[in-house]
């Protein structure tokens, strides 16, 4: 088992599976996840933290696999109901995942911080690991469309990722990590920091707009690494490389680590994707290169063991 | 079939039973629910009608006959993980009901008011009868007993009406009926208004405790009928004779009767309670004897024909 701290920034799915690698094989309680609340929204009265859920579901073992998101062995009886109703039900949510839903909005009305209230959640589910959401702070993604402004889940749920994305931005009263996140990153003991093959556009950019997050891993003395979401010029999941299109962006690992220069010595990329090395390299980035799709878990392990061992190496 | 517009003045279960029963002889366009919203509360962060959803559910046919209240065919998810995850669960929603909540409070949020909520819930459950809230405003049934003063549910469900009463009372800013109710109330063309079996300390009074809808009743020139919820002494169902009890009041169809005196001309009673006749008609009011247990759908269509002969036979 690896040790030291690890900080792993990330979005839901696709970096919830790196998530999982790297909670099999670092000790968890060592392990801290900085997750985009960006998608965060209200939905029917309360609040809803997709990525957060995500990765705590993934983490505990009860995640959907089927589904990609919610939970494993789900019912869907309030969500059908509502639609009888002619009550609004875009937004998918099961039987056992609204609970969760119930019971962290009842507790924002408290007055409790979103970030004690995923610890309390993660003990729930006996989770070692830490996930912090990025801030305690609504840090809203807005999505400028052909079809005009829209939230992150209006444009990804409601619209199905259909408009043509010209631009992302980040609105927030107040854009500042939460404590728990400022110290993690100060820490001293770092063994280094992940960035997770999550949208490096909707899950990654919004954790980086955050001035203090961004300028602590810019400035950070400690190994830092992404593993690229974007395979032989494909997305492994979701709309990564339909958005690259849409900016104006080559679909390719390059861009990916262009995107990410400022905050990265190293960046695992694709066998398939090894043409790249000599650019990426020029930039001053080191690359390893691995076989990165996880389809199962011992993908996970073995993805996680490779990020463990880059950072090892660059230390 | 019935016809002239009846007003049935209805809390949850016991209600309903008679409810269900007009509801099958009444044209149903002609029928009109008051409905006790003392009872109502905000639980988890959305507002919740019990008696109103019980009579809505019953009159739909999806009712759950097993527990009395909620839906048929219901499960626990959300219940169930809100107690995994350490959240309030002492009051019990299935996964639909959950639905009907969480769409009623949003339209709240919204500004909608309960009244015409309630028509287009009625009317998703395809329902023809009206079901008219007594107000648009909360009024709240508070319980003074030997455990403090108590909301409604605190006292029903929480505690389980284990709690003795020592008063009752109804707590409101705007204790005003609806425009709906006011209408249906001063209608010319009614037949009758019937007090359904309810407890009448508990879902009955509330409804009463609004000045106007107590002075309509009181002045109504149509004939007015209640059906007894005490045979033989007991309670067909819920706390009715425990409160009584409580109270220091004698448990049987004469405290009823002198109970409900300046609101009806009528009473219809067990004939096991047939000693009583006298008594109750030296108070002015008429008796009509039946065998109000109601069982099955057949004993509430029979209950219902009594009453409305009754109503035709004072009028």
């Amino acid at each position: 088992m690896a040790s030291g701290k690890i900080i792993a920034l990330s979005g839901g799915v696709g970096g919830a599976k790196l998530g999982l690698g790297l909670h099999q094989i670092c000790a968890p309680e060592e392990l801290y996840f900085i997750t985009n609340t960006g998608d965060d929204f209200l939905y029917l009265g309360f609040y809803i933290a997709p990525d957060v859920d995500t990765l705590v579901y993934t983490l505990a073992g009860v995640n959907n696999t089927e589904t990609g998101w919610g939970r494993a062995d789900e019912t869907w009886k309030t969500h059908n109901v509502l639609g009888e109703l002619g009550a609004d039900n875009w937004f998918k949510l099961g039987d056992k995942d609204l609970a969760l839903h119930l019971h962290r909005s009842k507790a924002l009305r408290n007055g409790e911080r979103l970030t004690s209230i995923t610890q309390d959640i993660a003990n729930r589910f006996h989770l070692k690991a830490t996930v912090l959401p990025m801030s305690d702070h609504m840090i809203q993604t807005v999505v400028d469309t052909n079809k005009g402004l829209l939230s992150f889940q209006e444009y990804f749920v409601k619209q199905a990722n259909k408009p043509k994305i010209k631009n992302i931005s980040f609105k927030s009263k107040n854009p500042e990590p939460s404590a728990e996140v400022t110290e993690i990153l100060m820490d001293p003991d770092l063994k280094g920091i992940v960035i997770c093959p999550s949208n490096p556009y909707l899950s990654i950019d919004p954790i980086l707009s955050i001035e203090k997050i961004r300028q602590s891993i810019t400035e950070s003395k400690h190994p830092r690494v992404a593993v690229s979401p974007i395979i032989n010029g494909q997305s492994v999941k979701g709309p990564t490389t339909k958005i690259m299109d849409e900016l104006g962006l080559e679909t390719n690992v390059l861009t990916i680590a262009q995107h990410y220069k400022d905050y990265i010595d190293g960046i695992v990329i694709d066998t398939s994707d090894q043409d790249y090395v000599g650019q990426i390299e020029s930039m001053g980035i080191q690359v390893k290169l691995s076989e990165i799709m996880m389809n199962n878990d011992d993908d996970k392990k073995r993805v996680a063991e490779d990020v463990i061992h880059f950072i090892d190496h660059i230390s």
